[in-house]
């Protein structure tokens, strides 16, 4: 059943649209040859800019919140502030919040977190026809975009610092965090010209929001492997990141004999490939060392310091952490066999998020209602990303729709999203935002 | 027999100086909470400036070779030049070299290298009597002091790059080594004020020199666990290093399922680990993975690429050779396997270098004219780390004098050695230079 009142050419424009903007944001980044757009960055003022601008051109108004995300917002009809001007606070409508993020990792693509930032801004721009001033559909809630700013944790490690803001879950401890140049957060906040005092303003009151819902690049293969274009999530993964460090003796490469030596970079590479042997014998279980530091880092030195990373993902928080302990006990034996020492930093920890059921309801609604009609359902996907709705969970009711996603290809340059299917995701979306408009209240 | 003049006590002074020296020396660095000073670093320009004034104090002209290399040189009794002023070239006596290196690793210690500068200098200071302007012992040779601007390789990965450069055995292939921020060696050498086209001169002709004799401190626990101050050096090890670049495919740590990864961090890990593996089964091979670098580096990215140092040592040629043969073999397996590719790019080759019997001689009475009389011969030692006298060995003679190395620590903070072994080295050093112009030529 379809409830928009759109042609499909005005979908194709879209689609398009979405995907000149992912290109228009790739040029945003401080390496010339890829995209790397971290927070806090110049790169995240300019993008911030360029939503804000998209967004006005919607008749929204915007803010950059105190926690760098920027937010576009429009009333329903009738509502006091007449959807155009008028402060961040106090609106007399709950929102339904729309939105993903614009930072990326390093060499990254185009498309993850992008995409869906600009298909929420399609969504606002089919709703409503800015012609007549008001809602081609009457909704019973605000709608707002936001482009959260950090949701990677590409630079201070830590992920979903901007959606942890908005649901309320900032944590003090963070300030303390550093870049690798060793710059804080609430340095690089200060610099960025937020002040870190404010940040509770960022936050979001339950009663302020009806739900969350986010498109997303698959990010894995299921969908292009069982040609779908979308999917349903059901839930987004559990996940840990840690810093490990190693640590053994620096020796000069020559004169040291193997059985005096103390090598950080041997009882860490074990380490590497301990957990791929024990996330790899589980179902649910993915583990990743992802970052490699060998210190003092010579050429004839024998490591004495390893740090590397640890990024654990499970559909279950309790699988997962069975998995940390087996490893813990891994590491005790390979560092002491070898002599070395080894400690645990938890950097993030996220419980697993499961989509509210009434929006994954709206949204295979939205998914049947763009597809050519046929028996099956739409797939249903566990993430085995994470996503903004990870934090948001924890003020409101969350509901993703992925889209296909060529090879599975993600946080690389190849990553990519076909033009047809991001004008399916647009249609879904907005079928499912009307959906969810016309649910009792 | 010993000819040296000198009391003990102008050794224990000598030898308290070189221990100063080494203090002072060791707060020229690029870093505040340790030892690190690189090749054409501004820290190398301070170095070789003190370098020269101490040479000057003793009557040395001095100069920076067109390799950045600090020399001092002084004439015997009755030399054209007067031991004093004049130019660098057209000296009528061969010389005695005798030296060390003053660059370091990344996080080192004090000695290696600099101790053997210093020492260089205390010999001239005691076979010289400057307040008759002359020699103590008339000598057949000038001598001359030179501090090598590389021999450890940390900025360009390429070692020996001053003592090659005096051996004329530069390779203008080296000019487009580059540094980690992208510094190639020709720019390095413009913003250090050499001149890249004069490179030649710093090159000496076999028949200006004598011969090459060096002290450094052993880099390894055998002086130290036989209880010896002084070793006899019989060869330098043969070394080859390579940069291993290994590559897989960078993609999303959640999404991507085990069977579809091409991890280049976990290869990388193997590769270290057949390293370990297989050296250690060989008698006198040691190799040593260094450095290691994943990209792009993120938490949440499998690393599409590594790039990895490997050192390879051995004490004759081809049994190194044979095990590199063995490891590429290996590595084939391992990233075939994983569905990875991989390269080795070769910065580095140095044949075993066998001290001449001479200077071997002379070294072992140096070393018997110091020590308590006894029974045993010193020790004689195969040096499994790299010296300038690799390089030094296409030119000339080359024979070295090993000082012990408490517990063998080198190429780190905790790298001793004890005033009391360095007057030892000192004098049999300057014993050495006596007996070695003593030798009917």
């Amino acid at each position: 059943m379809s409830l928009l009142q759109a042609a499909p050419d005005q979908i194709a424009v879209a689609a398009r649209r979405v995907m000149a903007r992912c290109d228009e944001l790739a040029r945003v980044s401080a390496t010339t040859d890829g995209i790397e757009r971290v927070h806090l960055s110049p790169e995240h003022a300019r993008v911030n800019r360029l939503a804000a601008e998209w967004m006005r051109e919607l008749g929204m108004r915007t803010w950059q919140d105190a926690a760098g995300n920027q937010v576009g917002r429009i009333d329903p009809v009738g509502a006091g502030a007449g959807g155009v001007g008028g402060g961040a606070g106090g609106a007399e409508h709950p929102a339904l919040l729309l939105g993903s993020h614009l930072d990326t990792v390093r060499d990254a693509g185009r498309f993850d977190g992008i995409v869906g930032v600009l298909m929420a801004l399609e969504i606002v721009r089919l709703l409503r026809v800015p012609a007549a001033g008001g809602w081609a559909v009457p909704l019973p809630f605000a709608l707002e975009v936001i482009a959260f700013s950090d949701e990677e944790g590409t630079r201070f490690g830590k992920a979903l610092l901007g959606s942890s803001a908005v649901a309320g879950t900032w944590d003090d401890a963070w300030w303390d965090l550093a870049d690798a140049d060793g710059t804080t957060l609430r340095q690089a906040f200060l610099e960025f010209g937020l002040d870190p005092g404010r940040i509770g303003e960022a936050a979001r009151r339950p009663d302020e929001v009806v739900a969350y819902l986010e498109a997303h690049i698959e990010q894995g293969p299921e969908l292009d492997r069982a040609d779908e274009p979308l999917a349903v999530v059901s839930s987004i993964a559990s996940a840990r990141r840690f810093r490990l460090v190693v640590e053994g003796e620096a020796r000069h490469a020559g004169g040291t004999p193997y059985d005096v030596r103390r090598d950080a970079l041997l009882g860490a590479s074990e380490a590497a490939l301990a957990v791929e042997r024990i996330c790899a014998a589980e179902h649910h279980i993915i583990g990743t060392v992802g970052q490699f530091e060998a210190f003092p880092g010579a050429v004839n030195v024998i490591p004495g310091e390893v740090q590397l990373s640890l990024d654990l993902r499970g559909e279950f928080d309790g699988e997962r952490d069975r998995v940390w302990r087996g490893l813990t006990a891994e590491l005790d034996e390979i560092m002491g066999r070898r002599g070395l020492r080894w400690r645990a930093h938890e950097v993030h920890a996220a419980a697993a998020v499961f989509c509210a059921p009434l929006l994954q309801d709206v949204i295979r609604t939205g998914i049947a209602a763009t597809l050519p009609p046929r028996a099956e359902a739409p797939p249903v996907i566990f993430s085995r990303a994470g996503h903004d709705g990870m934090a948001l969970g924890a003020l409101t009711d969350v509901g993703m729709l992925f889209l296909r996603n060529p090879d599975g290809i993600s946080h690389h340059p190849d990553e990519a999203v076909a033009t047809g299917d991001v004008a399916h995701g647009i249609r879904a979306l907005a079928e499912s935002v009307l959906h969810l408009a016309s649910e009792p209240r």
